[in-house]
């Protein structure tokens, strides 16, 4: 079965498929995504991804592209296609594509691409090991609350991280301040069993999974602080984890080198990540 | 005469070049441009424009483009093919298409894309009469000497601009001063006639017109400050005006609705422009 990505109204070949090179994304990151976990062929928490997606086009001003009802029809089609039973959808729409300018386009109709993918086999041991982090300066523009495209730092960061052997770089403000990773966002579990994130502000995307993750918490009983944390902070904390679409929720273990505690997975990231794979089995 | 573009290796219809979805410039932002501009069939200050190309690729770490002397003959390619007299080239190289991760792909081989066009007919009012400029906040990620195409900021920032009835916006740091305009470099006359100009910090690209324009300054003896000033001095400045390869020099006459000095075109830089003029007659 040979894959089919959506592009711009048409069904194509993966292999051929393209925008053109005046699209505004290529250019100028003038563009916004989502990736949405499919589970057993079901797409999971999909109403977040589209109040999120909504929210992010709109901070942009790109006006006019798919309305929701066909965009689903869409998504569902691109899953049928592809055969996708487990894996993830990959939605962007840009401002479109328009001779160069910075302002924009006036004649410019947005682009929307979706593609879906079989998950890479989950590497169980990084759940039951956890997995380690590295902090860097968080070097990324003001409005990382809007999911762009303009992602240079991101890429930049994780392969730091993937160069230090870790599995995740934490991105830490001016002040100290543990902002996210550079695809997941960032936890911790004080000493006295609070589970801790950063509200989401304009310097983190808010996370689908950390926004199902918080209604888990609250059902489950469990502490909840919504506040910046600092480097210092995490690594004495009682346990720490991490959590996007495509990680689930991972224990962190190590953060640059230092255990977390003794170094293993905590109990309450272990309890939580169990609620959360129930959440998507049962939403999907 | 149908416009021409090189796409990775290939000469196009412009109306047919498209770059793949998985392109990482168009999911990740992750890759790099230069405009250059052409005067009388040739490129203006070409090996300035190439040493600040090998900077953004290497500080990017994108190795394996096309070479120098090859890309140097698709440029004059793309300048004969589309007939171009005076206009620009664009030149954008990414990463290369790779299944979508943040970090580095093993496999990935980097993509060259030039365009060509023909320059509007330059507005002769914008010299004559001088623009006028606003202020906003500096948004953007703190890696601005990379010439990346992660441009979303800008492109929010010159749209401010437009609607306020603006050429261009100059960003404004944490601390108060300006750092560059979204697609130009920005400058001031003081009281006492020094040119004062942002050092090519990590904060502003370094423009090619910007050095040339250092040279020439140096050459004519005047005085030169390479500092940051603020806004509240660039609105007492005796002149301002601002630089680019597409703007080449222009005058501003306004910050914030406020006029600069009497409102004028300053002298220094209407001398400056001229000088500036002859220089990209002359290289080119």
């Amino acid at each position: 079965m040979s894959r089919i990505a959506y592009v711009d109204g048409v069904y194509r070949p993966h292999r051929e498929a393209a925008v053109h090179i005046e699209d505004r994304g290529y250019q100028f990151a003038d563009g916004v995504y989502e990736v949405i976990a499919v589970r057993a062929g079901k797409l999971v928490d999909e109403a977040l991804h589209f109040t999120r997606l909504h929210r992010s086009l709109a901070e942009l001003r790109i006006a006019g592209a798919l309305a929701d009802a066909p965009l689903k029809f869409v998504m569902r089609e691109i899953v049928r296609r592809n055969g996708i039973l487990n894996g993830i959808v990959y939605l962007q729409i840009t401002r479109g594509a328009a001779p160069r300018e910075h302002a924009f386009p006036k004649a410019a109709r947005p682009v929307v691409v979706v593609t879906a993918r079989r998950s890479r086999a989950p590497d169980p041991n990084l759940a039951r090991d956890g997995v380690s982090v590295i902090t860097i300066p968080d070097i990324r523009w003001q409005r990382c609350d809007i999911k762009s495209v303009a992602l240079v730092a991101n890429v930049l960061g994780k392969q730091q991280a993937r160069e230090a052997g870790a599995y995740e770089a934490w991105q830490v403000d001016a002040r100290g301040r543990v902002t996210e990773g550079t695809s997941t966002n960032a936890w911790i579990v004080t000493l006295d069993n609070a589970v801790v994130t950063r509200a989401a502000d304009s310097a983190i995307l808010n996370g689908v999974t950390r926004q199902a993750l918080i209604e888990i918490i609250h059902r489950e009983g469990c502490r909840f602080e919504e506040r910046p944390f600092t480097v210092a902070e995490a690594k004495s904390a009682r346990e720490a984890f991490l959590t996007s679409t495509t990680a689930d929720l991972l224990p962190v273990v190590a953060i640059d080198g230092q255990p977390i505690a003794n170094g293993e997975p905590g109990s309450l990231s272990e309890m939580l990540r169990s609620a959360y794979l129930t959440h998507i089995s049962e939403s999907a």
